[in-house]
């Protein structure tokens, strides 16, 4: 087997893009294709493309059209490495920057002069995102300068626009009913955290209340050092309340995403934002989480809206560890549209190979497991 | 830029192999372009076909031709992370098994009916490594099946034969005079191990002398668990002794190599051998590991030549964590030689891509670097 795809830098992911027909005409599966694909079942992934992470096992299967006026559809797949299975569960949102640009040189969307837009429909969660790439005389530049927080190499900037991203999982904006939850901390203190689906269910702890002052924003990572199970209770108590989950024992690691909140201290910055990704501070932000940071700051009463100085204009800048985001939200036909600003680049454009048996066997391989 | 390269797996590494020319064509030296092409200098290699750590940031260059009668030359690189530098010190013996197989899917060596050989020079060491690669009916098969300890997956088999490899360091096969030396241990312990030039310069612990019996094989990375600076100690003492450096502190973390060995309890193999990399027990076995304890096994009288039950044939068995490896020694014109098993397939053939003044900013920043 022999098949096309390209290895992309989407914000601060990298994956492999598959176009969808490219797959199809191999005439696997890509839950059978992609695991042989990456080098799984192994821990190290070694016969393959994968990286042996988390983080560099992923993939999207992308194509042109779809549903509700999309011009791309496409399929986030987290490959497994110890085992030959794909989770199809969720989105990345890094890795769903390189979407857009790959329609574009894939010559999916005319580009016109300035910027092209891409709208592009993520079927892990039915997401639309409108992509706007910058196109100056209606091509992409051959040396893009765009650059976001947390990279060391520029690359074509990219906006992800979420169109109406709330209440996507829970029905509602403010799961709880209320604006301020209040949790009980270690040394009794009251914590107050909004719960807020926009993007994915998000807890945002007001950090003041959690004891941390805005002036130490630079030493939060190291002063909670020593709380993380406390903040991890809290966020699992949050679930129950946005009837996520039942008790809190059942609350998935991912889900909901907890973070921390102050008013911002420096020039430049409207709030200041501390993320934690699988219980431990995240050095930049999850795009999800930005999503949910703005959302909450236009929702009037939550932990984030009461940080802000004055009333929140379309720009809001948010100081994370690695230097200052910015979203911007704008009204469109479709729904209120939160933009993130990301950067994509092609790293590579590659015919992957594997042995036609080596994926039947791997799959054989996996009924024999699921059958046993 | 676009450069065309394969990722390929040799033995139980993966690496980026480039043809020479194809480099050369770019206009940029392989020290400017590697780094760039990696996503260096980025802890995550975030924006290149790096994979982020040291043994996934790995490059050859092949060329046909060079001297001695080879059909192919090959220079490994390491390719630094943080830093945008190559380092070109030493090679990779499971990189060098994708060698053989490059030559052969290129075109630059006709393939004859049965196994095609490959006469291979690393030009980082001056090693000649003699590629035996199966080729029933003159090409290469198209689903191969030969297997390595180590690996899931199967590859084309490859022999890899090192070539008169005593003393390449030291000027000697026994750069201590004598077959066995002495070091004291922790505990006034007598502990016996073999100083050996052949591959790398290597260390062969006596394993019963340092309190391990053959029949604990299976548990000896756990009882040594503790005892790791010690070994360390003798590494750094043996250091001296092979005259590598004048002071144990002076050592390099990666020259001498260090192992323990006893005779074999198990059928079907015929000694037992525990390598260390990096301080830590190896799951496997490094190939210049294998190339020493081959040479030792047929040096009279050191520690691994001792454990042997009868005088050594062509194949020696070595007992390994992960399995049992076979290596062979066999007289050719050019000296005796060394067999290591190992296997290679390519995994993706590929431009990549980088934007031209990107690697000219890389490079600028380099020389600023050295000149401050």
């Amino acid at each position: 087997m022999k098949v096309r795809a390209r290895w992309m830098r989407g914000g601060t992911s990298k994956c492999w893009v598959f176009d969808a027909a490219d797959l199809r005409e191999t005439g696997f599966s890509a839950d059978s294709a992609l695991p042989r694909i990456f080098g799984s079942p192994d821990l190290r992934q070694l016969d393959g493309v994968g990286g042996a992470t988390s983080t560099t096992s992923k993939a999207l299967i992308v194509e042109p059209g779809g549903i509700a006026d999309a011009d791309v559809s496409y399929t986030f797949a987290q490959v497994g490495i110890e085992e030959a299975t794909v989770d199809w569960g969720s989105n990345c949102g890094n890795c769903s920057a390189a979407v857009g640009l790959f329609a574009l040189e894939n010559g999916w969307v005319p580009m016109t002069a300035g910027v092209t837009e891409v709208r592009t429909l993520n079927m892990n969660t039915g997401q639309m995102i409108i992509q706007t790439i910058p196109t100056p005389e209606a091509r992409l530049p051959e040396d893009p300068q765009d650059s976001i927080p947390g990279t060391v190499f520029t690359g074509h900037g990219v906006e992800l626009g979420f169109v109406a991203p709330e209440g996507k999982t829970t029905g509602a904006v403010l799961p709880a009913g209320e604006a301020v939850s209040a949790f009980r901390a270690a040394d009794g203190r009251r914590v107050r955290a909004s719960l807020v689906d926009a993007g994915a269910p998000l807890v945002m702890v007001d950090a003041e209340s959690f004891g941390l002052m805005p002036e130490e924003y630079a030493m939060w990572a190291d002063l909670i050092a020593d709380r993380l199970p406390e903040l991890d209770r809290i966020r699992r108590a949050a679930a129950v309340t946005m009837r996520l989950v039942e008790a809190p024992e059942e609350a998935e690691r991912a889900i909901p995403k907890i973070g921390l909140v102050s008013a911002a201290v420096e020039a430049g910055s409207d709030v200041q934002v501390l993320m934690l990704s699988m219980g431990r501070p995240h050095p930049a932000m999850p795009i999800t989480g930005s999503v949910g940071v703005t959302v909450a700051a236009r929702t009037p009463g939550t932990t984030v809206a009461e940080c802000l100085r004055g009333p929140v204009g379309a720009e809001l800048r948010i100081r994370i560890p690695v230097g200052v985001m910015s979203t911007s939200t704008v009204e469109r036909p479709e729904g209120r549209t939160v933009g993130i600003r990301r950067t994509a680049r092609t790293l590579a454009d590659a015919q992957l190979l594997v042995p036609d048996r080596q994926i039947e066997r791997a799959a054989a391989l996996l009924t024999a497991g699921a059958a046993s």
